[in-house]
């Protein structure tokens, strides 16, 4: 494994070739896989592509072992699939560990463009496009395993302009496998739920996306669907302040953090009776870059005081980025995705966010913000959360260990 | 838009930074929104990312006009949307002209990373990441403008292992969307939805995708979810050979071609069962490279006379790559998609196919083979198509004109 994750920082074709071809030696079948499945079609006739030029990037691997679980600090993949699982009863807490001891190892694997063991289809493992695979632990699930859970491990308080569903909320265990490649995230999720079904069966599954890896210039804020730049003011992993919101300090739980996950269906029908005025009032921020209504650039930090001609404020009381900002004291990471199914009835589209925020202490963090975006938010008209679930992401694991040891041991 | 599609033959990121430059001047609105997305965020911190040496890909176009619809030899996007509509009762010939101006002009902005008209999200419009849309007509439709169907557009024979279902099946007008952006697809597939449905409903869409682009060396046959590399005896697009099987020669349809679309669905779990001998032996190939059976290279002419040391034939019988070839005198271009959905039930999948076919005429080429796979072939045991449709693929039109105008003027 040490070689097959040397081989993912290997960027451009010369430098991957030689890496796999290294790699080989020592890794067995599946690295010799991995050569045959880089070198493969090299001298096939190859139609007009414009990727011909392109870097190969399947090969790029994230780490997994480490103080903290990746795909939390990881800047965010294009595709994920978040997997809701409610155990099944007769999972014992010796289950629990066995469970953990096993998704881990397969994860330890897959990330690093290494076949899970007993892979039934290793040649779809050797591309991780920068694959993270995350747990979460339910409320249940600590329960079950005689732990104490963080007073916030629980589902979150009712909100008015809930509209939740059973199918997209709560859960025992959470699987988020993410990754640039859309065949890596089906090809993980296959492996981690053959190996999970003897202990838990999956209650939902939300699979999300953003740009292509390439499309934008790395560091690019995302447009949700509605077109607005969103996520602006999130902490920079890596910082001292990304530390500070984001990670649990005490407990089992220190190193991990808390994560609330919202899924908001976006009425686009109805956002669209709205002009480009009104779309940006709801925010905010403009459209067009995602600067505050008073400023020029989309990081330039909004004068709320500001007023117009008429006395008005420019950026409006209802603006959603007022509301969600309050005095600035609650802060949470952001790391969303949309989605797009197909729609139902007459509709053309079913279609919205699957909001995901990461904090150390979600009352204390989430809750207040939600609850002033619930008394007031313009941007709830064309937004209707149906789905909400809390996970407590435990810490990472060195190698031979296990995610939720803290918690099972 | 002649920059904008010269702006999509620009790669690396200063390149085309000067080109949009260049570009805004005559562009107006959505130029000006694509240099300000092209240089957003320059300053913003960046976190750790592997994708700052990339290729910034999102601007690269594929020419709309021309005389064959692009999305059919264009080299497969990582992603696509087939969406099939059904007419309104009221769609009149006249009505059917007017949808197809409208939804040509569309695509024509579209693709070239051109904000729709009245567009209502323009900043996701401007990274096509080779984005075609392709129309088909059904045979309801064909019938409502008052034309001549060839005589293959008519829902396929029915076949022995056939579990079709309607919400899978038929349907009047078909949009194929594909992008190697999976947020480019959402927005496409909403502007054009949009302005269909004065004139048509949604009856069913189909998402797919293959590997994103850049995982893979360009020009990498596909594999699918059973591990399969699945499309390796195609026509080259560009050849002789690739026009004589896929584009019709006469009548409205001239420069057009025949699209067969099934939904194949994978019982991924009894195929589970077979081990690695057993799954090469169905279809013919090694799971290692997609070498026949007989041979050690991807494209490697089979040996179907070859035998093995009891005399039995080293590709089987029952092989699928056997079945589907035959004597080799039917073709077609074979340009499929996986699908993966949240399970329902115990399931820990719900995956397959989109198999999509482009052939010059459906009942000589394509229903031949699938008869041969219909008697005998043991991929049979885990797959079962669930949808089917057929659709004429008008040919191209030039700037000005509109798909389908052969038909409608």
């Amino acid at each position: 494994m040490p070689q097959a994750r040397d081989a993912g920082s290997g960027r451009g074709v010369n430098r991957r070739q030689l890496l796999l071809g290294g790699a080989a030696a020592g890794l067995g079948a599946a690295a010799a896989i991995g050569a045959d499945f880089a070198l493969a079609s090299r001298d096939r006739a190859s139609s007009t592509s414009a990727a011909d030029a392109d870097a190969i990037t399947g090969s790029d691997a994230v780490p997994f072992h480490g103080p903290h679980q990746a795909g939390v600090p990881t800047v965010p993949q294009a595709h994920t699939a978040f997997i809701g699982l409610d155990l099944a009863p007769s999972t014992s807490r010796d289950g629990l560990r066995r469970m953990m001891r096993i998704l881990t190892d397969d994860a330890a694997r897959l990330t690093q463009g290494v076949a899970a063991l007993a892979d039934s289809e290793p040649e779809l493992a050797i591309a991780p496009a920068r694959l993270t695979v995350t747990f979460g632990f339910g409320p249940g699930l600590v329960a079950r395993a005689g732990g104490t859970a963080p007073g916030w491990l629980a589902p979150l308080p009712v909100f008015s302009i809930d509209q939740l569903e059973d199918a997209w909320s709560g859960g025992d265990l959470l699987i988020e496998i993410a990754s640039d490649d859309p065949v890596t995230v089906a090809h993980t999720a296959r492996m981690l739920l053959k190996d999970a079904r003897r202990f838990a069966t999956v209650r939902w599954r939300q699979d999300g996306f953003r740009r292509a890896r390439g499309t934008e210039r790395s560091g690019t804020t995302m447009r949700n669907l509605f077109g607005q730049v969103d996520g602006t003011v999130n902490p920079v992993p890596g910082t001292e302040d990304f530390d500070s919101v984001v990670w649990v300090t005490d407990g089992w739980l220190a190193g991990g953090t808390g994560l609330v996950i919202r899924r908001i269906r976006m009425t686009l029908d109805t956002w669209d009776e709205l002009d480009r005025v009104g779309r940006e009032a709801s925010i905010g921020r403009t459209l067009s870059n995602g600067a505050p209504l008073t400023g020029a650039n989309e990081t330039d930090e909004p004068d709320f005081a500001a007023t117009g001609t008429a006395g008005f404020p420019v950026i409006p009381d209802f603006a959603h980025m007022r509301r969600a900002r309050g005095d600035g004291t609650e802060r949470i990471y952001r790391r969303s995705y949309n989605y797009d199914l197909p729609p139902s009835g007459d509709g053309i589209s079913e279609s919205g966010l699957i909001f995901a925020s990461y904090q150390a202490d979600v009352t204390a963090q989430f809750v207040p913000i939600q609850r002033r975006l619930d008394e007031l938010d313009l941007l709830n008209q064309w937004t209707i959360p149906i789905g909400s679930a809390v996970f407590a992401i435990p810490p990472g694991c060195e190698s031979g260990g296990y995610i939720g040891e803290g918690l099972l041991k």
